[in-house]
């Protein structure tokens, strides 16, 4: 089978790729890892460990043009085959407005829905064809599920935290600090997963939503609930399994003994 | 109490404008009808009837200097009393896509999530030191309860239809029509309401998502289900009423008999 995975320079998009590499064929007979910028040290050592089973293109899912060249070069590397799964991953985290949320510049939250809502959309726009002619239809949209986060909290909380923790002040700062542009993409990813989902009803195709869980990336920083390898070791499992009954769905991860990851269904 | 209406020249906000001004002093001491172009005759013949209590000023909610500048005419006609009601209604529905999601213009996209999503941040913010001065400090966003819309269908259905439904074939294509942008747009204006809702908790504020119901305006169309004045009378309801306990909720209109309608909460 055939993946392609964006956001491969780091964080869980990295992980994803090494995991998916570590399968034998043909459980994985290529994998795609999609970077804005040259593959980093870390990926390209990927790649050159597995370069028979692996290749890299460069886009960025803000820009269209960039997407559509890089179905073509999927394509031609896929030939007749086509993609199997496509694992629209890059997102961006926007940035923390402490002040509160009237201060969001407007770019900026247009910024946020751009590279995780209509990233998204134009990936799957451009590689419908290909997935098209591949077996499995996968197509996996990482979102958040809301109640994995903690409620925003107001600047005044921020500072009265800052004061009395002292130098773990950034990353409670962080951990706490209100991301509505964040937030609002990712439950319109949602929205973006089932719309496809429903227009693909019936056509082999499974749409699925995929909530990783908090995982220490430099988006979920340092006090994240857990490591990255752990998380992505869940999504490896939702991914591999998907069936089409789960078209339209959303899915978190199981972490057995932790109940604030049970692999439920996320509702709606 | 004072009022702000986006979208005032036609549809649900005109009609909003309209029964709003039908309410006597002190209820609406004050009616701000906002649209980005000069006041169309039916809005003008509102505004001309009650020179006393309304005004109009001119915006477009795309446009974050026009927004700032409409703040700075509100505050001037307000003064210190502020303003009590914020009504986010302008919306664009957005181009139709038969064709399928996967050929919707990422450009266009990024339009309906600029008026639908950014927009009412736009306003809100620039607004938001206006609402804190008000007694009522109510935002309302107008959102759509998804379910209202029946699900999209593909292209092969809509030519279908179209060929058996003879002359309603247009109407009935815009009803089934996909409209993912629409919908996405609207999720993410349900979490952005849910984001200042927290972020304002325990201060007075009501935000409150409110689902007008499928109206015959430009944007529901001619086979909608309801005449624009009947939902409006029931939107007006829900907003009078509505207080700081629903803050963060989302919520739809009541119709007697309709079990459609029946003014139920909207979960998540
Ligand atoms: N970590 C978590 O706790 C968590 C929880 C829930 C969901 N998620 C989701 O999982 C996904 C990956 O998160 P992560 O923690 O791995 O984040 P991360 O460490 O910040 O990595 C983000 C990745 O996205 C890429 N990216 C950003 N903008 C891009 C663009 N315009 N075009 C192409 N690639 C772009 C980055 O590439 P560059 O290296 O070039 O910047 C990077 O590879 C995101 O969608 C995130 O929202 C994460
Ligand atoms: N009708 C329904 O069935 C229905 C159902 C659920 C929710 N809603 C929501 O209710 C709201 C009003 O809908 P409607 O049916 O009255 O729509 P409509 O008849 O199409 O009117 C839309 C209004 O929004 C204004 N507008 C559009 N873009 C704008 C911008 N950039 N800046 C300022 N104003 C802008 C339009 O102004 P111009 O005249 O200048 O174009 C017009 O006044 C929308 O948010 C819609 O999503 C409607």
């Amino acid at each position: 089978m055939s993946y392609l995975i964006t956001g491969a320079s780091r964080g869980i998009g990295l992980e994803l790729v090494k995991q998916l590499l570590a399968l034998p064929e043909p459980q994985v007979t290529k994998v795609i890892a999609l970077s804005r910028g040259a593959p980093p040290a870390a990926l390209q050592e990927l790649l050159d460990n597995h370069t028979a089973r692996s290749t890299h293109v460069t886009a960025s899912v803000d820009d269209t043009e960039s997407v559509k060249q890089a179905a073509k070069a999927a394509e031609a590397e896929l030939g007749d085959q086509g993609l199997d799964v496509l694992i629209n991953n890059a997102g961006v985290f926007g940035e923390v407005f402490a002040e509160g949320a009237r201060f969001i510049a407007p770019e900026e939250m247009l910024r946020v829905l751009d590279v995780n809502v209509v990233g998204p959309h134009r990936m799957t726009a451009a590689f419908l064809p290909l997935l098209e002619k591949g077996k499995q239809k996968k197509v996996i949209n990482m979102f958040v599920k809301s109640h994995n986060y903690r409620p925003s909290i107001g600047c005044a909380d921020v500072r009265r935290r800052s004061s009395t923790l002292g130098s773990i002040a950034m990353s409670e700062y962080f951990t706490f600090a209100p991301v509505p542009p964040y937030k609002i993409s990712k439950a319109a990813l949602h929205m973006l997963n089932k719309q496809y989902a429903l227009e693909y009803e019936g056509k082999g195709f499974t749409f699925l939503a995929v909530s990783p869980g908090w995982l220490k990336t430099d988006l979920g920083g340092p006090h994240a609930d857990l490591d990255v390898d752990v998380g992505v070791r869940d999504v490896m499992r939702i991914i591999l399994e998907a069936t089409p009954a789960q078209n339209g769905h959303a899915v978190g991860i199981k972490v057995s003994g932790n109940d604030r990851y049970d692999g439920k269904e996320v509702p709606w």
